[in-house]
């Protein structure tokens, strides 16, 4: 599992360099200067290349014999009547299976055995630390963020089986969400029965603070306050996932409080369909993720043409931008460690290879092993729409009437999580999204 | 509500004096460098005198006059667009009844018009920003925080009316969690159950990051892994609680995952019940929290030595500390906007007043609007209890046969919410705690 992680990290730095990584692993945070503690959770480089959801650990691994040392905190037995369970040497060499194990007081002794030629640092703040160990080592903490990068956004076989069972669980939660709505209910109500699904299935840990919006709420792209309640004719706008092992689930489905769309509901989420199943008709090995962005807002376009609430030529609309007056946000990201992860825009791309470091230019073409959001959304937003229709140029596009009678509405998004494969791609989201099946559902 | 909390401050400082108090509020916090953010919550001191659970904002309370400035983030339609509504001037008026409302970036302009001798601030990175405004104004960073602790420590009708709120659901989701408890599950099948009751009745935000433990988990006192199977015989230790309008609630109750306690568990368990009835049969204005902690304590082993498993004089297993291998923390704590409180060790006990800030020394014994949480227990923890049957002097006190018997038992852990009131106390926690109660409920 992790071992492959650190095998993809050695293969990218030349065999004859004398080099080291070191990551320190997080600390417990605290809300404030209170007691109030979150809970752990690793950052996902040292996860990434540890497999250790503890904190107070460290890694150095040696790019030279690609041998793997971890760090872990000494414990007492005030630790134990706390905290939990002191682990052995030989629990914690079965567990993370280190080549070496070290107590953290111990990095600098082990840093001066090795005496690499650079320490490859993941920011400025653990180059600070290495520093302050020793001035003579010579300290690099650009390269690996970005070989980091490069490895992640690759997912292995087991990476996607954990991406996999996050989906497997939010599609249980979601199905349930679903069929338990009723109006007159609070969006945090739909919040518990989601969340139970998650917790009684495994997943403890949210992999964002989740969306949960009656009506005009979801027109509030990061509305989180979740404590309205849901009327007779709402649409819910349900965008919510948790981790498994770290890799997030992230979906989005937008359905009828009363479980029946109205003309005009399905007539805007039908154009947001479309421009899913565009996008899902596009993907495959080499598309580019801007491509298809343009490709879903055309088709959304043409979908509020239909409509009669914009008018006018869709070309034109989507040289003026028109289309960013209802779909203000991207089609989608990249999905793993992070919910919002890594590899979007990489610094490699028009860069030249560092001298030690070897890795390929990192490409914002789609290739097989990357794993993705796909997240078309119409919106009526009154502070974009509200100013639009007061501008010339734009309000020409605006059937004004229509646009006003929605400013309450609300908004649409849709949104599935795909792994792109050889051919095309797998999709990890089996929440229904035709109209008729989600009615279907929630009979 | 809150503006009580203002007029109780106002209370302690001198009539005659210029000065003003300034603090700034929270931002949202994110995990590490990423954009995954923590549900806000506002730093309590300023939720407590203002009401406003929103990030961004400020406070400056005038002495002289008792006028309260509010400051609030100046929003553009991106914001609108991406996080939320944006609140008109009227709205904020209407909402939280400041004053004077101002934007944020005003702060220096009022100070300067109030033109204050001294600013009062809850710590030195608040007495810095101020300092960095300008250097003609003079900080206290110490005098507020202890003012504010006084205040908080004795709690208005209100504020009990939000601890009583908190604890009415709470009451709700341990009567759930135990009545859904089946051998074979997961500790997290029981969280889930609970967080559900907390949620679907609008709590949303958990009080600090609860324990579900089954079994020898419960030995360990922060034990928040929630990971393990609960396996037919096992005592299930349940410590969890949510906040109303940031009050939190704080039970603990231990009850038999099969719904019927053994003869050991129930004697174990009796053994603390009767620390806390000793305990609540005490509580009044007048008395000490260390009192009642050692109370609790030699009940305890009152209990114990009549299971034999403690042997000798209960005074000498009193003097040489020897309850404290089985009882390892404190009897309770202040409970509020904080679960741990402010107010347990106030600096001012026994400090003179001082100049042009005039609040009374606090007092660690209880006084009638004190909330407070008791929380006996005994436990098994091997890390203390296997060093302490090698020690000779405490051996002695112990049946080391029937102790190392008990090395996998866990522990018991029994905790009501309650508030001083003139007579005695309300107890805010009304989960069964007698043993036929219990089993009863779980039937």
């Amino acid at each position: 599992m992790h071992s492959k992680h650190r095998e993809k990290l050695f293969s990218l730095f030349d065999d004859d360099q004398n080099g080291a990584v070191f990551i320190q692993g997080k600390d417990i945070m605290y809300r404030y200067d209170t007691d109030y503690e979150f809970p752990f959770r690793q950052e996902s480089n040292f996860w990434y290349l540890t497999g250790v959801n503890e904190p107070e650990c460290a890694l150095i691994l040696d790019l030279n014999t690609e041998e793997y040392h971890l760090f872990v905190p000494e414990r007492d037995a005030q630790y134990a009547v706390w905290h939990g369970y002191v682990k052995t040497r030989e629990q914690y060499l079965e567990e993370y299976k280190p080549d070496h194990l070290h107590f953290h007081n111990e990095i600098l002794t082990v840093l001066n055995e090795l005496n690499p030629e650079t320490v490859y640092c993941l920011n400025e703040e653990q180059a600070q630390f290495v520093e302050d160990l020793s001035r003579d080592f010579k300290v690099d903490s650009d390269s690996l963020t970005d070989a980091l990068t490069y490895c992640r956004v690759l997912k292995t076989d087991w990476e996607l089986d954990q991406l996999r069972e996050a989906s497997r669980v939010n599609n249980l939660a979601y199905r349930a969400a679903m069929q338990a709505i009723k109006p007159g209910m609070y969006e945090y109500e739909i919040k518990a029965i989601f969340n139970k699904v998650q917790l009684e299935n495994g997943l403890l840990m949210d992999a964002y603070n989740g969306i949960f919006a009656a009506g005009k709420n979801a027109s509030i792209l990061h509305y989180v306050e979740s404590k309205s309640k849901i009327e007779d004719g709402d649409l819910f706008l349900l965008d919510a996932g948790f981790e498994c092992n770290g890799y997030a689930s992230d979906f989005t489905r937008t359905f009828p409080a009363n479980g029946t769309y109205t003309d005009i509901q399905k007539g805007i989420y039908n154009s947001v369909l479309s421009g899913m199943n565009a996008v899902l008709d596009a993907v495959k090995p080499g598309v580019k993720m801007e491509d298809l962005h343009l490709l879903a807002a055309r088709t959304m376009m043409e979908g509020l043409k239909e409509l009669d609430i914009v008018r006018g030529s869709v070309d034109d609309m989507m040289n003026e931008d028109i289309f960013a007056l209802f779909f203000p946000h991207g089609l989608g990201h990249f999905l793993g460690l992070d919910t919002h992860d890594v590899g979007g825009y990489p610094k490699g791309v028009d860069r030249i290879d560092r001298p030690g470091i070897k890795f390929l230019r990192a490409r914002r073409e789609l290739q097989p092993g990357m794993v993705i959001t796909v997240e078309p959304g119409i919106y009526f937003v009154p502070a974009v729409l509200e100013p639009a229709m007061q501008d010339e140029a734009k309000k020409s596009f605006l059937n004004t009437e229509k646009v006003r009678s929605l400013l309450n509405f609300g908004g649409v998004r849709i949104e599935d999580d795909i792994a792109i494969t050889d051919t095309g791609y797998e999709n990890f989201t089996d929440v229904p999204k035709e109209v008729d099946d989600i009615e279907k559902l929630m009979k």
